[in-house]
């Protein structure tokens, strides 16, 4: 297939998935055999990670089709179904690729709000998921904190503690990145008191129990958890407290008054702006120091995402992190690093938070998402609360989960999954600057170089540029107002670049 | 084996278990033959509903032994070990008989914080576990506000809602008890803004908007939830402003400033208080509404547990649920039942609350534990909120633990059990009364008649009450201050209540 051929083909498939549905509706599988050749010709010779997947997405129908508007029918009456996005079929999904209920196969960079870490159907989860092992915790669920398995410590050591961030050696289990963020901050509030009460030793006070059952001070503390403007950390309602996006996680709901600081807004190109940004790095840390003196109700940590990426991926640079660990460290604050959307990889570390060469590690860094379990990982012996029972729950997480997580674990080492995403990440990020630069205000702010496949644009026309991406085979998300947020699993490699930079730029030209 | 060298065995067990170590670890083996030829001889000859547990405990060292001893000091390196109680090999355990490192099996009466319900091994779960189904949902996991399985609708509808309670026929999904009630609460603070604003269709204002993002009111609405004295429901920061169990539970974490009420403190035996419990119970009604019109943080819901579990065991009358029922409706305040810890049979009814006849249904009943997954019911379709988004969250739930749900609820139905719950748990608590009479002072205030094995007493020595029930082969827990609370599973019975029953004498008659 020559390559003008292969354009045609492509601008054809364009103009069908973009014109009205009933034009769109015509030749669906002629176009389709000729979307699949460009893309095949088009795709790098290099093999898969695994061999089960497709070659290259193939749209058959409007999404959602027949078949899905009909299933999302029935599911709206009893579940809401007005975020929905995708009606999937994940036993035909596999590894960069979603299928949908009408045989349409995507692309998939989006990755359940990135959290599919190797692929959908990974033959090695699959294994995982027959074992014995898990099967037993599946169906003999523990509470963990009353009657933890016999080889809970083998579990842990050889999974989630394996990864462990440098320095931090423990680990309390949640069940999803709010919790995590909160048992977190429940960690933060008891540390802090128990400094302020002069010891662990130091019993509670007859009014700090009885107050505490009322819910007011000295037993509830009067203390706060300072986060960033359009920031994410969930939306239970301590976690949400932290939350700074977008009205729409907010409203109505009961906050605690607790402060927030500037997160540095960054001008692209780097390179062009470094004064800039390097003034409003300073200004928000000496924000951050004026808060933590003056907040009327005093900060006991301050928590963090490397990369804001809910609020738009917001980028800061290493030395803004550096700074913040030295300012929390010198006013006795701790520091809280969420890790849930950034961590396992996909910032071509395992953690991104290893991109900063702190002079001593964080506190506490919290995960999920990719890690398809949660918690909080720690090391100071201190932030273990002074009693059994301050910090518990009936399960603390799931050990089914827990084994899911050391089978991922096993296999982004085996592959070397966190170099390969390195590697792709330069790849693909070199070539989307090339894009911004032959098609100007289409890829604004093209940030997160050297961060894997961490990346993301500013697009005037963002949801619209989502839904004809969507058309065009490729599953991409949004995030914050602007931004086309890139959230590929650790198994993506210049081929799906290729791939999702041809569906890109097929979008681009068009408009 | 006469009865007379059954009660010798069990008093040579007995005298051997409350020796101090030394001396216990003498002549355990012949002992447990012992207690193995009384438990078999004085166990009833009806068969279990599944073969494979064995007849009786089987207690052969401390607990912790030497094993588990070792196996503790590792896990605590990394994990918090001083709650723990046990360490379960679940591999080994079996229908209602837990097994740990050393071999010892206990029957179990706690089950995991009351979340086993039918049975540690259950082979119907077994199968599950090992399903296609439930291997896709493990390993490809969902966003499921976003890409939920083309088989949504059909899992909800054959498993989660299958066992609605009456009346609500829609369901949020969430991941444990504590994120249930949350979401549940974030739903009625929605409603109740909703209303105040004037219905679906009016937009947010410009202020709400703002000054939700720095978690101020308007935007942040200054509303709260009323819960009661002696509550549980929850852990994180929304729920465990809710919670008033013990102050360990709340010590140190800040609050919202939210209303209690005083839950009834029922007097027992209940036939002989009839007037005196109608009055506490009139009495609290009375605080409640007096708190809807009076706190000056107005409610927008109520949210209760049928029997106040974590709290101690406190019950109160269909007629007190009644009123609540009516007095909420009358002020347009939400009534939310929780029955994390009382759904799902073990009262002897699915829900609780079925024991109400209610007039008109809960407007949302929250559930986990024995549901093996959680969330929240509801009806009303206006409990959805007016945009998508609003209730969200990256996960929203684990299919694979629905899945497992609605191999539990075919269970259930299969096996009758909660029928079976109802009927052993008249059988335990007639032969409790009798305990009662003949031990004064051991079994105080025993309650949950009529409500399945849902049955608890007070005995001033609990804590070693449960450690001496522990050496004698029984798990059992505590809940509020003095309660031995007894949360057999669903597939307890008699049999298993005589050998729980036996055991509970030894130690009355030891003292």
């Amino acid at each position: 297939m020559s390559a003008s051929r292969a354009v045609r083909a492509s601008n054809a498939l364009l103009r069908a998935v973009s014109a009205p549905s009933a034009a769109r509706a015509t030749k669906p599988v002629a176009l389709l055999r000729e979307s699949r050749r460009h893309f095949a010709a088009s795709a790098r010779t290099m093999s898969s990670f695994y061999q089960w997947e497709p070659e290259c997405p193939s749209v058959k129908t409007e999404i959602p089709g027949p078949k899905a508007k009909a299933a999302i029918a029935e599911l709206d009456e009893v579940f809401d179904t007005r975020s929905l996005n995708m009606l999937t079929d994940y036993a035909k999904s596999s590894g960069n690729y979603i299928a949908d209920a009408d045989g349409n196969v995507l692309l998939d960079v989006y990755a359940q709000i990135a959290s599919i870490p190797i692929g959908y159907n990974n033959p090695a989860l699959l294994k995982a998921a027959r074992s014995d092992e898990m099967v037993n915790g599946l169906i003999n669920r523990p509470a963990l904190g009353n009657f933890p398995p016999t080889d809970w410590a083998h579990v842990l050591k050889s999974g989630i503690l394996k990864v462990a961030p440098k320095g931090l050696n423990q680990v309390f289990t949640a069940m999803a990145g709010s919790d995590a963020n909160e048992t977190a901050y429940k960690a933060a509030f008891m540390w802090r008191r128990q400094k302020e009460r002069g010891g662990a030793h130091v019993e509670f006070t007859d009014e700090e129990m009885s107050s505490a059952m009322n819910n007011k001070t000295p037993g509830a503390s009067e203390l706060s958890i300072m986060s960033f403007r359009t920031g994410f950390h969930g939306r239970l309602f301590g976690s949400l407290s932290t939350t700074r996006s977008k009205p729409i996680h907010k409203l109505d709901i009961p906050a605690f008054d607790w402060p927030q600081a500037t997160f540095p807004q960054l001008k692209y190109p780097l390179d062009k702006h470094v004064a800039e940004n390097a003034a409003a790095e300073k200004a928000a840390l000496d924000e951050v120091e004026h808060l933590i003196l003056n907040y009327h109700i005093p900060p006991c940590a301050v928590i963090v995402e490397p990369i804001q990426s809910e609020g738009g991926d917001n980028h800061a640079s290493a030395a803004f992190f550096r700074g913040l660990r030295e300012v929390t460290q010198k006013h006795g604050v701790l520091m809280i690093v969420d890790e849930v959307q950034t961590g396992v990889g996909a910032t071509g570390r395992f953690w991104a938070h290893e991109h900063w060469d702190l002079p001593t590690p964080p506190d506490m860094v919290t995960f999920s998402k990719k890690a398809q379990t949660a918690g909080y990982y720690f090391g100071n012996p201190e932030l273990r609360p002074n009693k059994p029972y301050r910090q518990f729950n009936t399960w603390m997480g799931d050990p089914a989960r827990a084994l899911l997580f050391r089978a991922i674990v096993d296999e982004v080492e085996r592959l070397d999954l966190v170099k390969n995403t390195a590697r792709v990440g330069d790849y693909l990020y070199e070539r989307l600057e090339k894009l911004a630069a032959k098609y100007p205000g289409q890829f604004d702010n093209l940030r997160g170089k050297g961060m894997g496949t961490f990346i993301a644009f500013d697009n005037p026309r963002r949801d619209e540029f989502l839904a004809r991406a969507k058309k065009l085979g490729v599953n991409v998300g949004g995030s914050g107002q602007a931004a086309v947020r890139l959230r590929p699993m650790l198994i993506f490699q210049e081929k799906h670049a290729d791939i999702l930079l041809e569906t890109l730029e097929k979008i681009a030209r068009s408009w």
